[in-house]
């Protein structure tokens, strides 16, 4: 029998505990696909004495992360403690510098301090895998690193917040408003501890920088996304954008342009009846295009126990096998910089605003769009009691900046009450 | 500069093409994604004075695909002739005789001599990987092979030939029957020479045993396969279906039961609404279903140059990194002998059929299926102006052998005119 690999597990999390029940439950047939066994030797979190749900007292015990980390009976440190500084980053270095492979699920964590990891593995001769931290148990970091090898990628896009998903089509289906759902969320335990995390997109903006950086061979600039969470998504906007069928996501896209290297995360309109505007609940979703295999769509859960246990024992497996591919792809070293896009690729956009009830609102509305050079592709007044009148635009493709001057336009025009919703319609 | 991988391509038909093209336009990404350069050394094809769509006179060249497997030069034989014997079997044998690695598109080779090859390559210390034999441009073997590897895997199901699939929208989009569009996917190309193996679902056969064996670790058995192909599916039954939120798709479904392996392929129903329901066109779809992970579904291209030569690609690069994954996941010799399930799992099942407009004929079709254990769920008798009234049941979850029994009781009735139509319908 070949000699095992042999994890240090620190994190007794959700996904710790799930990774302990699979290697439990799972131990000959992980054997069987690694071609050795695989088996935890030692294990650190914070409490020793809580009870899991897993027996784990056959393990080793380190107090401190780093200790376990640098233990001369381990191979591969599995970080799934989360965090982007303090313990995780000190253990996970200090992982590398011992000379041991990582296999993390803490996107911050990379998505801050991803290049410099990268450098300290393959200076030790070791990488870090993390298919757990990008979009749960889809494996969609080994598609798009080994899948699309092949590929010049164009684009990556996808919904990689189950909780905002959640969030937007309870809204959808239960009508109800953000504030509300938020509670619901809140009260169900689906938010992170600062719902910001979530609401704000952060979460899924530095799930999108890894993506980026691993589908461009680029460096990776968490703090480049340009980011909008979904706290001013209203129910209204979600309904009439329903109505012209289309669904509200926050869609996180990456995107190589000539202009440069665009990395947004915003509530877009996509078609209602696209795999993105299917996707329900709290599941994932991963778009990727390619010059050469085309659209390629990957669905499945984006969070949980079992998912993200999934997904770190892939990368287990992989280490087992000896399969170490560069933390990003290619060398760290070879990675590039590329310029940020200053203004992302045109689109279609959705325009909702209020007009006063008096003949020729709509045509200086028009008027100002035109004057900007957009174009209006559809247009929809509805009806209405009161004295000011609900209109929805789509335009044709257009730039943000021909936009955005068509909406410091209205502001001049006198028919425009309040500000104009405006939001991105992605081609899916 | 490490050393070249080194490739001999036999074919140089559709994918071969694509090979030589994305070889020649992204030689640098390639090589930086594989940590070396790749190249073509040596090709094989029937005619070498054809224009081909791509300049491949820098390339040795061999008559024999044989010879081309057992150069000196060549670390790598890529295999995209097709067909399940003659030379694309002797030249894949005399490969791996050779030390070599071999890459294949060829699902009919693997499929019926699948056990023998793989035993042939781990006994010279080598592989044989064929992303490409597999749903096209999609990574579905990486996924289940490696992606998956910490999960037992339940069911994989999918829509594995896009031909069918095309066939099947167009018929329910245009409101054609059967003939017609078939005689339209001729004329377009996009059937076989031998149109049996895409309409009869042999083709799309051949690749579920295939994923059954990397599932289940089951060795290939190809002729265990329960296969019926889309010939007699009516455009009636595509309406009616529709009617009652149904879509029919050729589904393919390998699934590890208590009562052994079913590998079943034929015109199920599906949720309309679902991702396979939603699925148009020639494109595939593969449904991954694993106790930790819980479903993952993968979606993309199932043919064509880009696409196909994608997943050649993804197989060398891997190769060039050195990654030798067994060629059915686990080592030849350990795949088990699952015994075939005789019966598929209970499923709910669509029947149609044509009642004598007679009271009580109903009343006798339903204690037709009382008798045998099968309850209705819904049902459904259309308005009709001849004297025979077309009615739908959609039963509750049954047995195959209970509606078996019903079907048969039906002919004794007296009421039941012709035979009626039973389609599974599969839950996804």
């Amino acid at each position: 029998m070949p000699e095992p690999l042999r994890l240090g597990l620190a994190g007794l999390g959700t996904v710790g505990i799930g990774v302990v029940k699979i290697l439990q439950n799972h131990a000959a047939l992980v054997a069987a696909r690694a071609g050795r066994p695989v088996e935890i030797v030692a294990i650190s979190a914070r409490d020793p004495r809580r009870n899991r749900g897993a027996d784990v007292s056959a393990y080793a015990w380190e107090d401190d992360p780093v200790r376990l980390a640098m233990r001369g009976d381990i191979d591969v440190f599995v970080e799934v403690m989360g965090g982007s500084e303090g313990a995780a980053k000190a253990a996970t270095e200090a992982a590398l510098a011992a000379g041991k492979d990582v296999v993390t699920a803490n996107k911050a964590l990379l998505a801050l301090h991803g290049q410099a990891l990268a450098e300290a593995a393959e200076a030790a001769g070791r990488t870090i895998r993390f298919e757990a931290a990008v979009a749960g148990g889809i494996p969609v970091m080994k598609a798009l690193t080994e899948g699309m090898a092949g590929n010049a990628l164009r684009r990556v896009l996808g919904v990689m917040n189950g909780t905002c998903n959640y969030i937007l089509t309870r809204m959808e289906t239960a009508g109800l408003p953000y504030a509300t759902v938020f509670e619901e969320a809140r009260s169900l335990g689906y938010l992170e501890a600062d719902p910001r995390l979530d609401v704000g997109g952060i979460d899924a903006s530095h799930k999108l920088a890894l993506l980026a950086a691993v589908a461009f061979g680029t460096r990776v600039h968490f703090e480049q996304v340009a980011i909008e969470g979904i706290e001013r998504v209203s129910i209204e906007d979600i309904r009439l954008a329903a109505d012209m069928g289309y669904r509200v996501k926050l869609l996180g896209v990456a995107q190589m342009t000539g202009r440069g290297l665009e990395q947004r995360m915003s509530p877009c309109l996509v078609p209602a009846d696209s795999p993105l505007g299917q996707l329900p609940g709290g599941t994932n979703m991963v778009v990727i295009e390619g010059d050469s295999v085309g659209q390629i769509v990957l669905r499945g859960p984006g969070a949980g126990e079992g998912p993200t246990a999934s997904a770190v024992m892939a990368d287990v497996v992989d280490l087992a096998r000896g399969f170490r591919v560069p933390v990003f792809g290619v060398p760290a070293r070879a990675l590039s910089e590329a310029p940020p896009a200053v203004q992302p690729a045109p689109a279609p956009y959705y325009l909702r605003m209020t007009l006063v009830d008096k003949p020729g609102a709509l045509a200086k509305v028009a008027a100002a769009l035109g004057d900007a050079g957009v174009s209006i592709d559809r247009m929809r007044q509805y009806g209405h009691a009161a004295p000011e009148a609900p209109v929805l635009i789509v335009t044709h493709k257009t730039t943000r900046d021909a936009l955005d001057h068509a909406l410091a336009a209205f502001a001049t025009t006198g028919v425009v009450v309040g500000a104009p919703v405006a939001l991105r319609i992605e081609a899916v």
